[in-house]
């Protein structure tokens, strides 16, 4: 029978790619060198079966979108995503199902250049818990408590496709195949993140809606703003879903985007047009930060009805 | 209705008592600083309800457990812990379970002097994930490869009486205070574990059972080892029991325990002496290690039958 070390050396103990992690999977933790006048950054999410996933979803649909949702934290921050912990619950030892979650735990973790460094494994309810760790320069990184009065209010890529991808399961319609991978296999805005670093006033990562978010950033930053529902970045299936049935709330409050929204002093709009045209990411400006203490959406009188988590 | 965010403010956003937590609870990351010269040092370990505690487990027993569990590996490498990620996933908002949950965490993270700096609450089977995070001067972590022919081993504490306490649970025995304690409120090794840096040739907790935990580090260290049944140091309700019984599986294979498990050379048996005896805690030399690859142990003809996490 297969034990828990086995299990681990089979599927989970690969090649280390980063020499600075010194010791990875295997001891009783990990060891890892931060680069010199860094800091740590660190985040971590669960996915459970049912609630950020459904019950037949493909293992390597799931492992993805695991190491994803983490990574958009580490961007949200502007630092650069180097190693995780891997916690996964499973109700029994299927090889099938562990096979194609390492193999494409491992492929994302290669795509975006990070190192698997420990983990835990038990029996229980399907539940996968990644850790992500991640290093910036002292005083740069991004919080979400630095927007200003008169910053623009950007957000990255478009929004509401993952969310009228869900829409259509739960409705029972076949979403295509552009929805499912907007679902499925969002991407992380790495680089786009680390290059804000010193040109966002604030930043978060848009994955429980951009209401709910924008107003995380509103409310640390003791601030409030003005965004247009006719600025908002849609994707084409978004902008006929609303054409319609005029429901704003799916790009507003769907959440699940893994986009970025940022904020940015008005002098800094050419540098934001250059990074993106460089790293071919739309970055839209949807709005501006102003001194009320409220998110007012123009063209939207819907209710606040973004992801709650309980 | 409550929802995660008023849930992490109400129960998990405590004041920071670590100046080099830059960031704790509320952005998308956390940022905590090293000390310069030392590396990161960081492990991770889930409780599952059915698994690693009883269906009706009082929520601060699982609360201090979740944290000690996590600290006992910590302690392994000789590091000191700093700071944790939480992530908790919950069946559903019991306020009252919250409410103990969140005090016995709090009141357990400031006895062991880390902090909470991030996590992550969703609904689901209860399951509680936390990564531990530490550092250590470079050059100085005491892995499971270390152990060289000759050496003696050692183990912290006493053994058997958390899994004894189990053993009669299951079998419908009520345990009295003391092996409650030792099953529910096991004490990580903290002060002994850093203060075996440059002691310790290797060390290991040995949460899976001694028997399974030393086989680690004699794999790691290409070496075997023979131990003494004899030796081991047992709590008088285990002496009670193997008098009865001649079960010695229970404190080679139990688990539970979290004492540490070490071997260093000969020449350190007076230091070894002095920091136990300066920080009060029991340390027996049970073997030696030597060039045999096997792991004999005298006066047990029982099979291995240590944890299995599957």
């Amino acid at each position: 029978m297969m034990n828990e070390f086995d299990l681990i050396q089979n599927y989970f103990n690969w090649e280390l790619t980063d020499p600075s992690v010194e010791l990875g999977v295997g001891d009783d933790a990990a060891l890892f060198n931060l680069p010199l006048g860094h800091q740590l950054v660190t985040s971590t999410d669960t996915l459970v079966e049912g609630i950020h996933f459904f019950k037949d979803a493909s293992p390597g649909d799931i492992a993805y979108k695991s190491l994803a949702v983490n990574l958009s934290d580490i961007a949200a921050m502007g630092a650069v995503a180097k190693c995780f912990t891997l916690s996964l619950t499973l109700p029994k030892l299927d090889q099938q199902w562990l096979k194609q979650f390492s193999s494409s735990l491992k492929e994302s973790s290669r795509l975006f250049n990070v190192n698997l460094i420990g983990g835990d494994t038990t029996k229980g309810p399907l539940n996968i818990t990644i850790t992500m760790m991640g290093s910036i320069e002292m005083d740069s990184s991004i919080k979400r408590s630095g927007a200003r009065d008169k910053d623009d209010v950007y957000v990255t890529g478009d929004l509401g496709a993952a969310a009228l991808c869900l829409k259509k399961i739960n409705e029972g319609v076949k979403p295509n195949q552009n929805e499912l991978t907007r679902l499925n296999r969002p991407v992380p805005r790495l680089e786009l993140g680390s290059a804000l670093k010193n040109v966002a006033s604030s930043c978060i990562d848009i994955s429980d809606g951009l209401e709910q978010d924008l107003s995380h950033i509103l409310k640390s930053s003791e601030v409030g703003a003005t965004i247009d529902t006719l600025k908002l970045p849609l994707d084409s299936s978004v902008t006929k879903y609303i054409k319609n049935t005029k429901d704003w709330s799916l790009p507003l409050c769907g959440g699940d985007d893994y986009e970025l929204c940022f904020t940015a002093k008005k002098s800094k709009r050419d540098q934001i047009r250059v990074l993106s045209e460089n790293l071919k990411i739309k970055v839209t400006k949807i709005g501006v930060i102003n001194g009320s203490k409220e998110l007012k959406i123009n063209g939207y009188d819907g209710l606040s009805s973004s992801y709650q988590h309980f």
